[in-house]
């Protein structure tokens, strides 16, 4: 039990640190070494944590994302209805992208090498495809209840989340070129508007 | 006059083989000296056209960009309204898609390289930013002609701009996952859905 728990704060030292190095230097130049380093350990225990750096980012990039859900669904949990948890999600937006500054070319970084992997990319592109099938679920459980038209669920998530993903991208590519947390909030005001049952008239017109 | 035509021979050659050496062996593997021996040109011809590499690449780049805008000039010209233009550039987003696919991973390492050097990253950023103002002047135009609602252009092209971007986006990370051209198409007719001016009935109902 002890050692278990011992097993465990030696993982998060190395997540801790990784994250902390890969920021400092990025993707490439901050070698398992230094992660070791910093973390304390030695390379065994990292191997016997990591079989690679790119399985130590991919649990990086899942507990992001694991946090994400749990945002998500903490939101849907509070609101009443459908459009109601979409335009909540768009509101927390604005911290999506403070998380996403200045990460991009550690992103890139990593991406370059998953696209010349097909293991590590499946692995890699696996989460944007469960986001499409939580969207696509929303997506319905909206039509269910009645707030929106009874369109196809899964066509209208893509559509969501290509204007989601298009957010992210532009605000990581080009922070500085608008306030995006707001055109997150249009965009998907104008997204319950053209999905809407009662052909665009939305309760939250009245608060604009 | 015959110099001035050979040296555009030179340029379009090195241009030519550069494109097919990117595509053999990725951005960082296709050194100079590769390309040249490709299009049969000396390094001194080759840095008589391009300082860098990168220069090169940006000027592949501009050059398929310079396509696209001339495309959307085109369908431009021939749609009546605003609009008819939009559902027309969501039409050939297909070839889009069709030009990108297998070309992310070439993309992913010169956006590597580039974000950690500010001026060729302000050389990479700047279509993009072109893309808005254009989307942004097309969207104006739109509200003059009376077929769009008054809204601010700018954030209107954003979100559509967003919506593109995710769409091109997921194209080249997740080409398999979805009919991307027909989701460009269902995007971009919601979205007019939610910006038209009588709110939400367009003309292009009935061919649905």
């Amino acid at each position: 039990m002890k050692q278990q728990q011992r097993s465990e704060e030696t993982r998060a030292h190395i997540l801790a640190a990784a994250q902390a190095c890969f920021a400092a230097y990025g993707y490439e130049a901050a070698g398992v070494a230094t992660i070791c380093a910093r973390a304390g350990v030695s390379k065994g225990a990292f191997y016997h944590h990591f079989p690679t750096k790119q399985a130590l980012f991919l649990e990086l990039l899942n507990r992001w994302l694991a946090d994400l859900d749990a945002e998500m669904a903490r939101i849907r949990g509070g609101a009443g209805t459908v459009p109601e948890a979409l335009l909540g999600i768009a509101g927390v937006a604005g911290h999506i992208f403070e998380a996403g500054r200045g990460q991009l070319p550690l992103f890139l970084e990593f991406w370059t090498q998953a696209a010349y992997d097909p293991e590590i990319w499946q692995a890699t592109i696996e989460p944007y495809r469960r986001f499409r099938s939580y969207f696509a679920a929303l997506i319905q459980a909206g039509i269910d209840e009645g707030s929106l038209a009874p369109v196809d669920p899964t066509l209208a998530a893509q559509v969501f989340f290509s204007l989601a993903t298009g957010l992210v991208v532009q605000g990581m590519l080009d922070p500085e070129g608008a306030d995006w947390a707001r055109v997150a909030r249009e965009g998907v005001e104008r997204f319950l508007r053209a999905f809407a049952r009662d052909g665009g008239r939305l309760a939250t017109d009245e608060r604009r």
